[in-house]
């Protein structure tokens, strides 16, 4: 059974599982970070000890959690002492067998966005877990399952498709926000009048299949308005471009049934 | 003041108004529509008159309300009484003149997505007003905060840039679930899996800007990833092609950062 923890990394990942599994009872007993100030303050907060080199990690704890940026996954595991413990990765698009020079190794992948600046209930984030035996799966599984959160086991093939999918639903649903407040700041209109409409949509969904939610103008055809909609973008050319495309797609997708 | 309402369509604009401004004690006293089945079950509903032909519709009314599809807007207008009271379109995307025949004119615009299917708090819609004179405008605000709305005053050309980013930021982040889920399916992953994600996304962007909350491989230009998830998509090129617009659009919007 897991019960102490080394964490690998002080970013925004590392710091928010630090927090949740020190809350869910877990030992922090390491944290490594080649970045001193981060883990310093991280480790203040879970009364961890500090490792600045990888080679002072202890090969005692039950868990590895490597929550550092994806190309050095595989250089950094090989540095990790040998060990009985689990090696994990964190990464939605990393194979598990990048960490294969151990002996105990799986995935621990939170499918959520973490941000500095922002608090998340990690119960309401769901693991994708992934591992070397039906063993260290049912203890990766057991862990997610401490922090209160939906825990599903999928293969590196499946995760990468909710990396994939998790790209297209967050970071470029981020950048339709960004693009939406870009052509309200042409006039002066403030963003939060979008606000109603933007949970609106992420709403709908939990009750609608979005393919049957989708409206708007491309849904329906309605040439004259897209027309009206592009010429107000003539000043943006890449706005443009992303209107007329992402318009195709839909007139495309829906277009057996107009 | 506005006490008695004429409903025009009976569409999902116009069901959800009519039941609104009856609620907030509004009289709907008659509802026209071409189709008889929908206008006379929303009619039954709040105890109005249905009109079928629009020259029967009374000369009285304090508010006619059109919720109607934006090519009818201007013929239909055209064909109600001559009146002293106020005449509205609902479009976002239509010219307050295209109903100009009349003597008192404005716009009443909700900026929010109504379905069939889901209840909306009104409440929580905000209201873009215009209006030909100050005392209409002050009537239209006057009914949008009665339904408890957020209103605000907005000429026509600021209208349609809101009606512009409500594509980008409904419309188009709605297309980007769909396509999440499509992706999914690939491998029978349920989509349910990304709603914690997608909530938080759009939960996110209320606390920190747009600009500043986006992340992901093309945030920081992570050429690895964004590989990976191009093969990926190579049995799609639609998405694929879409993957690589947004993604360089990101890049090129961070570049100067990175």
């Amino acid at each position: 059974m897991i019960k102490h923890i080394t964490i690998l990394g002080a970013g925004n990942v590392a710091t928010h599982l630090t927090l949740g599994l020190h809350d869910a009872g877990f030992t922090i007993t390491e944290i490594f970070s080649p970045s001193e100030e981060k883990s310093s303050l991280l480790a203040g907060k879970v009364k961890s000890k500090v490792c600045k080199r990888i080679e002072e990690l202890s090969p005692n704890s039950d868990l590895y959690l490597l929550c550092i940026p994806d190309r050095f996954i595989g250089e950094v595991s090989m540095q990790i002492p040998r060990t009985n413990g689990i090696v994990a990765h964190t990464s939605g698009i990393t194979p598990m067998n990048s960490i294969k020079r151990h002996k105990n190794i799986g995935v621990f992948y939170p499918l959520q966005t973490f941000s500095a600046k922002r608090d998340i209930a990690l119960d309401k984030v769901p693991f994708c877990i992934e591992a070397s035996s039906a063993t260290i799966c049912s203890e990766l599984k057991q862990t997610a399952l401490q922090l209160g959160s939906n825990v599903k086991e999928v293969d590196t093939g499946q995760r990468q498709l909710l990396h994939l999918a998790a790209v297209f639903v967050n970071n470029f649903v981020n950048f339709l926000y960004t693009s939406g407040a870009e052509i309200l700041r042409k006039k002066n209109l403030p963003f939060d009048f979008l606000l109603p409409l933007i949970e609106e949509t992420a709403r709908k969904i939990t009750e609608i299949e979005p393919y049957e939610a989708q409206t708007g103008p491309a849904r329906r055809n309605d040439i004259t308005t897209m027309e009206i909609h592009k010429k107000m973008l003539d000043e943006n050319a890449e706005l443009k471009d992303l209107y007329d495309k992402i318009s195709n797609l839909i007139i495309n997708k829906y277009n057996e049934q107009l």
